[in-house]
């Protein structure tokens, strides 16, 4: 069948709109009819060149809402009309992760996820007899998109498509470092670097754990008005201080925080996100993705003093078990996901929504089929 | 009172005898008479003249055990004849860490502690009219020492002095950092950098915590025998490979380790125990002091898939509270330390204790008094 798909042919260039060939489900997947897709930072770094595991030309986008529309041999987990978010991260349920009962980073197919290409290792994409590549096992930007069975979360019909979508990565990941990673108890102080789109959902995460007192930092105090309004208690802008920032949270908290996450991709942010950690039990968190080649580092004394550092990918949310909670707690007002949107456009336009990204960390554009 | 006692005068000089005045103790201090001391790198470290925090002159020595002679006004919790364990990190119950419980770092004492000085701000050592420094808040290099109540442990007065003394550091550190800092549990796959003391302590603690396999690491071979003695499953020179020990461990274990452990204090170590843990869920833990200044590193990719870097201090151990059970497992044949015991000498031979050190980690000496 045909499908109209945004393609990124080559780093460093916009997309283009194509009619693209897209070949059934084969077994184990399925064909979904997106109804609507964010547009990441994840996105514009893959489309920036930067991103060792690119490859091109591909259809990008990963943060996808839609309705399955065809079920491949073997399928039995979801059927046509079930509304899903696909996963970057998907869910097998029998690889060594999985059982392991310890981690969400599901290895079933990421060999060939990273490739750019399904599981037998081939593309359903293509454009005039030639492959077009698979991104992040999604590609999102595209009306219809084909992806493995374990690659899809089941929600509830009942949530709007374009806004959930948002659920497929940003917002997930940083309610899910809180919640699942860090695991913050009531009542903790709680700082996040930050406030993008997945430190403001740390925010969320710190609500909804009870923390006692939520730290929002950030070098743009714009930011701080949504922070605020998300449940943050305090504001702190770095360059108003001539002290590092660590010290600064240090002498603000008595001590340190109970935990701190890293939603930024700075090394030297990461740094300070351990720093300012209560010695004896202070726990940092790394969401952001830092440049290729980059590294952290620390005197080992902040960890010897019971400072624990640790990462969190996709929040730590296994997505066919936990993604549906987090669709209802949208529902229920728990989550917030409305006011995290703030451009909505056709697939026609995506040039203008990675654009708009270059103008600040806060835009969230939705692209509506 | 006077007490014989082994004073540094300064950095890098052997240390003399000397009958000491001894002041008894003040509220809320208990004098105890010590039976035996280890003499631990830490007393080396801080001779040298490398420890930052090293004062002089001073009684060094910190892993003793005695018997209470005299104790102060409004001691409660210990009795005259009592057989103690000092301990360089306190417990005093009430302070903010303590009631924290999540960690054994009580702060009751630091800031003295690091001086040099009883928690009053001075010391009960002198000689011909000037105070000798207190050294971390133990001084067992004398016969008699006095000590705050909240830094001794009472333990099973069935347990011989001789041998329970060295629970006053290095045992405890690396069966402890397995059991209470790691929380290892049964099956697991764990990793151990360096093959010292406290290396071949945390390979009791995988023993106790039934780890499956225990692997063993270190330059010199002649570890290997004494690590297969308390229960390692495979020891490794990383010198016979020409790839990374990190490459190697995870070739070995399928993906890299459940648990590591750094027992060195070198931060290249640090970074390649870290970096031999399994994806998705393997935490390294840090023992090993390194030198002032040195600095981990490693890709912050290391932890956003899901290893975790933390660090222990005297085995996350509560010296009051847990001490005492680990006496009693050494009684009952669970926690070997005769095995580690290499030389016993009287007080007046302890520079050759520590002119021993020199000649190989695995050199523990006792000193009787």
């Amino acid at each position: 069948m045909k499908t109209r798909a945004a393609i990124a042919w080559q780093a460093g260039q916009p997309l283009t709109i194509e009619e693209v060939d897209l070949e059934g489900p084969k077994a184990g997947e399925v064909m979904v009819k997106l109804s609507a897709t964010g547009v990441c930072h994840t996105d514009t770094f893959t489309l920036s060149g930067e991103d060792p595991e690119g490859v091109f030309p591909a259809i990008l986008g990963h943060e996808g809402a839609g309705i399955v529309v065809e079920v491949g041999e073997g399928v039995t987990s979801v059927s046509v009309g079930d509304h899903v978010i696909p996963l970057y991260t998907p869910e097998c349920g029998t690889c060594k992760f999985c059982l392991s009962g310890k981690t969400n980073l599901c290895q079933a197919i990421r060999a060939t996820q990273g490739q750019g290409l399904m599981p037998d290792g081939t593309s359903r994409f293509s454009l005039n007899g030639k492959p077009i590549f698979h991104f992040m096992g999604t590609s999102t930007f595209s009306e219809y998109t084909v992806l493995p069975e374990i690659a899809v979360a089941k929600i509830n019909k009942a949530a709007p498509l374009d806004k959930v979508c948002l659920l497929g990565c940003g917002i997930t990941t940083g309610i899910g470092a809180v919640l699942n990673t860090a695991k913050v108890e009531p009542g903790s102080t709680v700082a996040v670097f930050g406030l993008g789109g997945v430190g403001l959902s740390v925010i969320q995460g710190a609500v909804l754990a009870k923390a006692g007192r939520i730290i929002a930092i950030d070098i743009n105090d714009d930011k701080f008005e949504m922070a605020k309004l998300l449940g943050a208690t305090d504001c702190i802008n770095p360059k108003e201080y001539d002290a590092p920032i660590q010290d600064v949270i240090i002498d603000l908290t008595d001590g340190g925080v109970d935990y701190s996450f890293e939603a930024i991709g700075n090394t030297q942010t990461m740094r300070a996100a351990l720093e300012c950690c209560h010695k004896g039990w202070g726990e940092s968190t790394i969401i952001g993705v830092a440049g290729a080649g980059q590294e952290i580092s620390t005197r080992p004394f902040q960890l010897v003093t019971g400072r624990v550092w640790r990462g969190s990918a996709f929040g730590g949310v296994k997505g066919r078990t936990q993604l549906p909670d987090y669709v209802d707690q949208y529902l229920q007002g728990e989550i917030k996901i409305d006011e995290f949107v703030t451009h909505t456009m056709p697939l026609e336009d995506i040039n203008r929504a990675f654009d708009l990204m270059h103008e600040g960390e806060s835009i969230r554009s939705v692209i509506l089929f």
